[in-house]
């Protein structure tokens, strides 16, 4: 786009160069692994596969891990076409591409959830916690309509540092598994459903009005969300970058 | 009354002297006891004292049975002055008035709540069902957040013709208890809770979006219509006039 | 998938075998037949042909009945690519496999509907509710706008054990209907209906309000859940699996 | 109020003594009544009783009707103390004073209304709608859950010119009328009912929804637009004033 | 569809044939004409060409007006390969089939909206209220932001018996037009607009909190239901069919 | 503070004593009048009338103005207490008290209002606009059901530099106005209405639906908020302190 | 015209024939950039390419600027056919064709926005602004998760005569900007989001909302509106046409 | 209350003593404390004083803390009346009563909040947390709209475990603090604002799609939930009991 008589961006006060990277159609914020404990997230619905694989360049060459959510094939190709060692979770929709080898994963999340179709959600919890360094389970496919299959786990939620539970539906999985264990739970409505579910607005509205404290919700299908905040949670006051 | 083209309701037309007192503040509808299988009931907010006792006192003449909703204790100081057999059930909120003294219950209904809170809409469709002939069972205070009381008492559940599960908060109980049992389960919000609660809404769309099959839904705070539910569902097919 | 550095699914204490059937992309619950008088139903959406037909296949090798919901044309072949025997109801989107001869069908359930438009939910009822040993009687394109209608058919609502009445538009079906009968009447919003109709919000409000008691509501255009619970109420008492 | 430093009301291009009536806190439209067919009417809420006197004492000065709705008994005494022939309709909560005899009345408006707790919305409707000349037939307490009572007065319902029905809980009293008369419906909801009824919103929604062509609808409980949009359909084309 | 073992529909003691005409797959009511002023309409979305071609016919067949809303050209094609004297409107999505040349148009309704977009549904409106016999005046394009457009034409307006007034956007015309006549107004909302208009519900709720009264409000884009409203005011009184 | 990386605001670091006054139970910022053009301005719901005289008087020893809006008479009277030449104007529960003697009102603020009821959030708008330095011009009681009282006023708006739009009901008469003038407008909904208004919610949507380009909008019944954006439009560019 | 009882706009009454061209399909307002400051922009959703050509020639006929919104590429082919000289910015969809060269842009608009996605919406507003005279800034990608981005440019924005700050997500930006500057402040929500993001309500309540005084809204993804009134303010108080 | 005619609790299984107390209007849950780490809490809405006192006897008589949310001064004194050592914090509503004195606190809690009024709910998260065993850092007033305060104490905010972030209005607090460290943030919405704030609904949905990532939210006004989850984070992986 060729902008209209003569307006254009202000001279600004630039910060040092190791603090952002200019790429026109985007800033990347370079500081934020060390401000804020995980690198600059590339969100790429509306970015095309191309912008996607700069930004992701742009990361790698300042040394950082690149992790891309809601990512497509094509986007991931894009990446992958420059960068051979990123991996594409294709359920999960996610690219993660680290800068070094994973540490050795630390504590333990534990991701639980409600039915088949809450996987890919799921699933975007579990991987971006483990990218961020933890040791993750996977506790799947245990409505409450069928409770028998959840109390059979009790152990395995008991030992984790943070629960992640995803559940669309009416959204009683948090309330339920919050009055089993002591540990802190990020719960993740999802978007399955029909009616008057409203796309997940009625698992999160139940789990904001869930009955066991400790628990604390995120977005509808935020399953990247729930996972940084368990992965924080995880680290158990050790600051790490990632 | 000349209905249209031939179709006639049996045996109205300008409906008989029987069918309708017409006290001018109100018209009552005599004929409902035989057709619904439950006398008018009256609904008490916003009307007097007088106009309650008025419209009972018409029921009664009428050999029919008295049952008042959300009556305030001057409505049924108003109704026992005129009627002293009448009883008010105040936790409930109801008037309850028989022509003839009550048949032997039949069936099972239970009643399931999830807090201390909830109790009062519980009162209001137990001693429903119970008016309109049922035995009831009363399973309380078993909320989700500590399941060991509700699966202690699995074996009540499973023994009743029809259920009433009453819940606030995040309304997650009929979901739970629907995958216990294989009975009808007829599921009551109730206003209790804060925030985004919104008086009742949040445990109505979650109870509406319930996993378990077989749940179904009625308006918040509305034990008594629950309890008719449940009471007509005991009757098992038979023909029975409260 | 392949998930990142090592964690993996909790080594959990497993239910016997009887119980669930793992499929790793599920778990089909093998006891909620005895547990709920219903064998796990099978919700489509989401699901490939080949998953679909893979649940129905470990059902059928538990010797139990399958019916899966929203089914597309393509997932009823793949099943019946497996299963000659199945069925497919294109309207209801239903398929249905026996595992034996269905038993004489017992008591009588009455689906009733207002328009056209609303034909596949209430067949998505009607077939539920026969599929699970009710005898069923239809009563189809009775709005309210032309009584006449309806009021020609109200001896043969009169007989049925429990009703199904299902309307878009207004919703206004069922407070009619309710005050003519004295059976519990299950009441499904369909989402036919346009401007301030909300998908079928409308009707579904209007029902959770309707002033006739004995009227329960499910989900919006929820025909299965409907006919599951009429079915239940149709079994006064008895317990049967299906 | 003094208001600060210096600012005024503009000096505007005054329009003829005629067409206003400047009063400092108010300025009445004269003009109303020859351009709209209805005087200015008073709307009281947040006015004092004084105020509420003067807006009619300049009507009065003017030659024109009052009508002043929502009134409170303090207003209405206000009123009375200045021009006693004032009528306060206490259910209806109208004040009604006439400048002149009122005209035979022309036409005929039927005011239908459900329940009893509709009664105050209907009597507003029924008496706007004599104010502006109409001959008004009240037919009150015909809910469609004892549809007899509405059979019983269809013959009446015909007669009219135009219809106001009135509803509160789900609103399904018009769409049953509407199936039953050819002249124009206005529908009216009221704020009765609890739970999911949001204060009237739903029987709005469901007489918008209303399957009977010819039903419109004004605000919950308006009885006076009603009132007025009724007056104005019976007038049938003459040009006359109130 | 094969029903499964044996439920049916119901015997039902039938009406006369004159009543209905029975096409299995809808059931036509062929005394609306007589009950309510116009033959039962046509809504075809959802129905196939052939079911629109097939219910045309029968009340054709009837003696009866035919008219159809919502009409894709295809359904018009088929209605115009059994019946070529039917007329489609594409703009207004409408077919109309007379079953005798239409009587003199009488009365006045003129049809007023404020951009071109609403254009579409003034048509809707302006046609059916053609089709009931009634004269229709178009002023189309005068939205508030031009005031001058509109009170040009007020002379216009205030020779219409009826007034149909349709908006997008804020909805501010209604009350505009309402302060200018004193005739009955049917206010439609458009679905023209964007971002928190939320497809036509912010101007139909300001259409409802209109400040002139008078106005009457139908769904959003229902120009069929404004058009029969304002040909029944139309009519004053006199009983026409349609 | 350490900010990250450099970029540190103008003179911060722990703030100046001069910059904030620290009253335990509120941190009162000193620098906004510099910064933002308007001291900080005193929300009064929910603090006592010691409290609210507590800021005024910090306010007051930093020689800075003070404004404080939704103040009850009591608070106004503990401020008026302490500070003797503070004013408070009740309709529009302003208190205000001024360092200094107001400069001369520059430019020119338009207020225009529908209905009388509107009057305390005009108010509240032209007296901040006032306080703020404004010229104000009020033009009230111009709703757009009486269009003649707005277009004779049509030249004292377009002399205006901004204007403040204030309306209830259907919110419709910033779109007129917009039509009117080519200055930007503020337009403030307000509460005043009933039945579907929602508290001022319709007012709202319409107006940021308005069709007139330059219209833009603040929270329901924020009229201070309205009067701030229109002091600071009215400025044209000039850096002024209040 | 004849307007009602004396009162009359300067200078109208039957429009002159420079005042409006009629198109048929549509009304062209050629006095509107007299009358408001800019001529009638094209809004050209729902309209056909040949449609927006020839309102763009009516307009280039009359002499004046030639706005069109919301546009096609094939529109933009369609105007461009016909005159040459229109540019179409793709990323604002803005068609724009000058009838004579732009004056030296005046005073100062700040355009700012939080993250790429707002791009576009960002640029209408910018380029709308600049098309009505504005000298235009852009601040682009300095959103509140890595605020030293913005801190960095607080200069450049405190030089603006006013700002236009674009936020998708939770809306933010407009808070943190308002709590810099000294100067109107119009914020645009975008759709940009997801989940209970309610395609950019959420910023726009949260805008509403600001703790900042002096910020006002328009509707979501209304960047043209947003450059209109940005553009408006910044004439400070000169009249000028566009 | 006597309940009508034999239907009485049912016999259950009672589970062992130590697990439960039964106060007959209540079942104490006595497990709580060892499941999930903190005794039942009381919640005191619509609990008489006795009853709040008697579930406080019932924990201490089990040897475990007390804490009632939400208490009145009245519910506070009869506590008292049994329990002098119990505290009461009037600002948070918060009754307090150890069983034992508290272990020495570990970790570190930041409580942040932006205004003044949002203070009781930020204390009831910090004293709740303190009950929990957690050293609790406040940091209070520092809302967005003067970004200074906040970033003056960014240090402390980075020594925190864990942080709850509380705030009213539009809810920009959290994404600020979020990009300024790395650690998990609980967000608390509060009622605190007018107009379109929904009564907290508004900074919720904000705070739900806030854009940095590691945010969390709990329902409107939830201080308590709040400090449970950030108490549970604190204690970083070992179990101890409250």
């Amino acid at each position: 786009m060729k902008p209209a008589h003569g307006h254009r961006p202000a001279k600004r006060g630039r910060p040092s160069a190791a603090a952002e990277a200019d790429l026109r159609f985007a800033r990347v914020d370079l500081a934020r692994s060390r401000r804020c404990g995980l690198a600059e997230v590339i969100y790429c619905p509306g970015k095309t596969p191309a912008q996607v694989a700069r930004i992701a360049g742009a990361l790698v060459a300042a040394g950082q891990n690149v992790l891309a959510t809601r990512a497509s094939p094509e986007q991931a190709e894009a990446v992958r076409g420059r960068h051979p060692g990123a991996v594409y979770h294709r359920a999960a929709r996610l690219i993660a591409l680290r800068a070094r080898p994973p540490a050795w994963p630390i504590g333990s999340v534990a991701v639980v959830c409600a039915g088949t179709a809450d996987l890919p959600v799921a699933e975007e919890a579990a991987l971006t916690a483990a990218f961020m360094g933890a040791r993750v389970v996977r506790v799947y496919d245990v409505g409450v309509a069928g409770l028998h299959r959840l109390l059979a786990r009790v152990a395995v939620l008991r030992r984790a540092r943070a629960l992640v539970v995803v559940a669309g539906m009416e959204g009683a999985l948090p309330s339920v598994v919050g009055g089993l264990v002591d540990r802190p739970i990020v719960a993740v409505p999802t978007s399955v459903g029909y009616g008057v579910h409203f796309g997940g607005l009625v698992p999160l509205l139940a789990m904001l009005n869930a009955c066991a404290p400790g628990v604390t919700v995120v977005n509808i299908d935020n399953g990247f969300g729930a996972g940084v905040a368990a992965a924080l949670i995880n680290r158990a006051g050790r600051r790490v970058r990632a």
